[in-house]
């Protein structure tokens, strides 16, 4: 257990360690039990999170408020339509101004080229933790409570098989953030991590090459697809979700028409079943129904959706009690 | 007095029994009084209420959010122009991932044919109370603090005569929750309730069955009547708003030219003293004022709208400490 | 010290009496020790405030809301995008109601003609302190912010020299409520206050001939002067901004003419090298950069502006503990 998160932010997966990450488990199914039972831990009485949306998620949004409620503390949550977030306040006077009025700052930026840097250079300036409620590189806590969900539902994840797989989805580019951040931190928990895309959905290069890294540090395998059905077969977790092309266009005309070539990316009843009959199915929701998953799939007896958006709450408590008090 | 009112929703003003109604009654006004005497009563400590609405109110969320905030909890105010509630999320997915973050859900939803659907959907879908903050059937914390108002300015209900009554009004087709709940509850209290109205303002038919249902058990009466004066006669309480012809039209044009035909059926003083000289005055706000009712009759001595609307926060509270704990 | 400030509003900087101010100013010291301290102070536990924000502020909102929960109650953010203020409630109705659900009403709406009638309409409708966010005619929470800092950064401000300054900015007619309660504030405190701005710049005739007699009643000076440079010389503190000239035209075509005469009105390094060595320079935020005060200026060894931002969370805060308690 590693005891000296204060203070710290949380916008990489990578900048909490392997266990620190699993001191925040341990804090979140603790956190989880005392709720269950109804046990108050009031561990941030008083205390304030920003909450900076500049795209806004009911999920996100009341998963921290209300955990901050449930902490003692206090989410203020500061819209881009009903305040100057969006314009005329600069990073550094967000970063030094917000580190004197609250004692945290979660930041929700997903503009590609854009969010990740806002959000260290609002770390840069202030001197209380950045929480990365997502970004466009990265997704740090829904992965902490997709990690927590795997032990929860699989035990220890050393061994097993996740397909991080692509699927088709009509709405819009989504962000490639989610895909990124499982591939870094489930390599890290010795997991057997498959990415599985058609090859104009790239992730970036550098992070590819870190969740090698993690693999072979960590004891675990990691390796590219380009087969949809291969990435289910004997999988113990299937997490199919679709994301932008946009490492290769930034053409939304474009990107429409690759996309449509993968339209059968699908995750259907007949493809589960070529995993294991003991694989989870797991996304992190809202999720396009009957385009990236059939209803069948989606609220069937393996998926585990809702239990991994009530993790959320938790693991994400765990965080903001560590840092934060 | 009943005390088994923790995890229930109130939908309908009959999901609560008459005692059960009586309880909130009883437990709002020792809150009413430990507030008057700066006595703290932290009933929900670090518990949190999420309030959607669909279409906002200062009013309704004012009281809701202060309520919680008094009883030592928080309440979101998740607002349809600053999220995903108005698509995208399904009620099933809101009832299983809110029941999860949250420890109650308020939900103002008042779309003709589809608000109170939409509530019992959630409820059917959540492991917490739903609380309605007034559909387009029912408005019942509303009738709460009207009740309560009623045993604080008249005492026993019994055998007094209120006259729930259609008024003009320029604005909008109002909900007709409020008149419904109105009749549904009063007679519950062994009030005898005139309802008055033009004829093309009907209310739901099986609403003024039970409304007659409920007067026969409960020692009261009620009768249904289309003379607005004929209303106040001898009348204890005087509850005059408006409501949309929504049974009878769903065009507006004809919704306002029907609505034009009875532009005098405005509260006034010759009318106030028809009634008693006790009578009181009863808005839910915010009122058509010198439409619906003339100023003299609003600010005048027997109008007790602020007191009512005070209410709204005890009953609610009481309410939310019952339910929610 | 005076310990009679409960329940008092705060519209008018001169609401509070000298020693009044001396009162907050010395609890908002304790509060900022505390909280470097991580003392908690719960001095409002429970305690709900309804913010009214007519039109928007990161700064304003965030340091009320923090600081409310910080006090151990609840600040309610209820902004005209996503509620009835605007339109429907009036003043009276909102002073009358809020007073029963809220322990204090904090409002910003900074209308020219509009904002400060308002503000007063509410107090006498209500019965709990009304906290002005700023309005057309004055800012009082962010003068006393600016007290807080110069006595942190000077000492005692009696014979010390203020010059309040207009500045050039491209961006719109800002409200002259800053000058005006910096004027009247400042000059109660001892200090020699220079007016420095342009004809067309006129402050209202009567809050200046208040400011010369805080003067002459103090101990202070009040000069009005019209040359920016000469306003720098030998000062203890450049407060320099932009405000509209909202006395001498109402359309906006004339004003923008106006004031483009005076766009070598910006605080420079040449400028701030005529004040005292030792001399602070000020900004409430957010500036005009590089047209108002250069970079070098605002992020300078002289610029106090970030401890001036953190000053009104604690001033803030000691005034609604003593009034909201």
């Amino acid at each position: 257990m590693q005891t000296d998160l204060r203070g710290r932010s949380l916008i990489s997966d990578m900048d909490f360690s392997k266990e620190e990450v699993e001191t925040v488990i341990d804090v979140a199914l603790k956190l989880k039990r005392d709720r269950a039972l109804g046990i108050g831990h009031p561990l941030l009485r008083d205390k304030v999170l920003a909450m900076l949306f500049f795209f806004s998620s009911t999920r996100t949004r009341s998963s921290f408020e209300a955990g901050m409620a449930q902490l003692g503390g206090h989410a203020a949550f500061i819209d881009h339509t009903t305040t100057q977030i969006s314009h005329g306040d600069t990073a550094k006077e967000i970063g030094e101004i917000f580190g004197r009025y609250y004692d945290g700052i979660a930041i929700r930026q997903v503009d590609w080229g854009v969010g990740n840097a806002y959000q260290n250079a609002v770390r840069e300036a202030t001197r209380v933790p950045v929480l990365n409620m997502q970004c466009d590189v990265y997704h740090p806590f829904q992965i902490l409570a997709d990690l927590m969900t795997i032990i929860e539902k699989l035990g220890d994840p050393r061994g097993k098989t996740i397909d991080v797989s692509w699927a088709y989805a009509s709405s819009y580019q989504k962000p490639i953030s989610i895909p990124q951040s499982l591939i870094l931190q489930m390599t890290r928990f010795g997991m057997n991590v498959r990415l599985t895309r058609p090859p104009e959905y790239k992730l970036m290069p550098d992070i590819v090459q870190q969740a090698r890294d993690n693999a072979r540090q960590f004891g675990g395998s990691f390796e590219v697809m380009d087969d949809f059905d291969a990435g289910f077969k004997d999988a113990d977790v299937i997490y199919a979700k679709s994301w932008g092309a946009l490492l290769t266009t930034d053409d939304d005309a474009e990107s429409a028409k690759i996309g449509n070539q993968y339209k059968d990316w699908i995750t259907d009843e007949r493809r589960m079943a070529m995993a294991k009959d003991s694989a989870i199915y797991m996304h992190c929701l809202p999720a396009d129904r009957n385009i990236e998953v059939t209803d069948a799939v989606l609220d069937g007896p393996q998926s585990v959706v809702y239990d991994e958006a009530e993790n959320r709450l938790h693991a994400q408590k765990a965080v903001m009690a560590l840092t934060m008090r």
